[in-house]
């Protein structure tokens, strides 16, 4: 990318959690000092970078404490829970970026946000929730939480699992403060885990108990700042076209009418790929020079086009 | 307070819990809504408003559930806790503080900034620590968090407490950011639970296991945006001389230096009324105009002069 240029760089939940997958602090900090190696490259270039992040697992974690610790403490909602983890991947976020700016000879300043996502509350997964959440939980366990208000919903074998309204994103509200944080030179970090979302009613914001795919969030707040560029870093270098099929194959530079086609025609499965496909083509269709998917390592390749799925205008 | 001069307000976190103190969060959000109504009669008078808050009884819930689900997901450390408050009870006050000026037709944007604060990795509280948090356990309860290098202390028949250093609040790292928004005309959050505890190290900074006294971080981080008032708001009217005697009487408007006088002769016992006395008193002595520590209620009157312990320059 060209000097002074803008990227909006989403980085996974799941790959800042570590191998294991536990999430555990440590594991997590890791994570988080390597993800940023590639962050700190782009900005030594001269690139101006915005930075948003998944919290799947991590929130998954919260929500057990919240849960196994729920006759002794009060439980906080859902959106609680997202809003703890963008002060604590931000704080790691804050520490491993200006150390591998350091090490680097660069001095910028990095700003963390706390961000709220405005949503519908017409929104038909408050309705009909099918976004599941946290771990697998035995049908007694689950019973207990479905007696408190909660939706949950039996996956067979493997048990039950908490399912909460993941609702489309409409408007990254505390976008101003990201704008005057850039216009000062800071590196922001904003809209965690999609951001903390909320339902406008009579009298103000209200906090709702849901999800927000953080890669919807991202491309609105890349359109949001003009970012030229978005990259989806995730734990894999390519989206697959016939995911989870013998004949599956990754895909590289690509149009936008082709990924759309790959969606509809369901190449993407269940999984966290088809979120991630969706926010790079909104990202391109409204306006975006470039959206990429990769994994970590291949931010800086990725966000020149050069490695990963790529789309362009 | 004259228009466009600036008060930094910290508000107390046992003050945003409710009355059953559970902090269950309908209750906080409750107590929140009403902390902010005086906040916003100064805002609606033009008056610069900085906001800071407390979080004990938050983090000792965050802790309980470290606790009871530590067998299933990784504990995270102290520092995380308090970061996590930093965005629940900054999105709660977020909301309530829109809401409370909307309905005074007032228009101005706010921001939360997540808030690291430098401390010292040789402060003798990491040494010897003694600062009490969470609830109490059995003596077998604490052992096993022992086991795992957490310091526990025995506080005769109530049981067991963890206590952690509170090591003295260097600087406010993120000043900077609250700098840029309030230049730009946001009222600002931060510095939340008296910020995120880092040390400096080889490479950068790290989070560490504390907590810090946000009264004292408060008074810096006044001292930084240059407010001429720093208001401490608790849940009681007054520091009292003699508290806890049959004597015990409020402190109304007084000196820094009959400040200084009560608290050498250890009128303030062993509670939390000590470093908010500091907190005041180095503000003013700093060359801050204004001081004062009352309740949530008379927040207005207080940044006046008129209500609550005061000292002036």
């Amino acid at each position: 990318m060209a000097k002074g240029e803008r990227v909006l760089i989403a980085l996974g939940g799941n790959a800042m959690t570590g191998p294991d997958g536990t999430a555990a602090p440590d594991a997590q900090r890791h994570a988080v000092e390597a993800a940023v190696e590639p962050v700190a490259d782009l900005v030594a270039g001269g690139v101006e970078v915005v930075l948003t992040h998944g919290n799947g697992p991590q929130v998954g974690n919260l929500l057990i404490k919240n849960q196994l610790a729920a006759r002794v403490v009060p439980p906080v909602p859902l959106d609680w829970c997202g809003a703890q983890t963008q002060a604590t991947i931000g704080v790691l976020l804050l520490n491993a970026l200006q150390r591998a700016m350091a090490a680097r000879g660069v001095e910028r300043q990095v700003a963390v946000v706390v961000t709220r996502t405005l949503v519908d509350g017409g929104d038909p997964g408050f309705t009909d929730p099918v976004k599941p959440v946290g771990r697998y939980f035995s049908a007694r366990e689950a019973e207990r939480f479905r007696a408190l208000g909660q939706n949950w919903r039996s996956f067979g074998a493997k048990g039950w699992r908490r399912v909460v309204a993941s609702p489309e994103p409409l408007e990254i509200l505390d976008a101003a403060a990201v704008d005057t944080l850039l216009a000062a030179g800071f590196i922001v970090v904003a809209a965690g885990g999609g951001g903390v979302p909320v339902v406008r009613e009579e009298g103000g914001l209200r906090g709702v108990e849901a999800v927000i795919d953080k890669d919807l969030a991202a491309q609105l707040l890349a359109r949001h700042v003009a970012a030229t560029t978005l990259v989806i870093a995730t734990d894999v270098e390519h989206a697959m076209a016939g995911y989870g099929t013998p004949g599956e194959r990754p895909i590289g530079r690509t149009t936008v009418a082709q990924l759309r086609a790959y969606a509809a025609a369901g190449h993407f499965g269940g999984g966290s790929m088809g979120p991630k496909v969706e926010a790079a083509v909104r990202f391109v269709e409204a306006g975006g020079r470039r959206a990429a998917i990769t994994s970590l390592a291949l931010i800086g390749d990725a966000a020149d086009g050069n490695a990963g799925t790529v789309i362009e205008r």
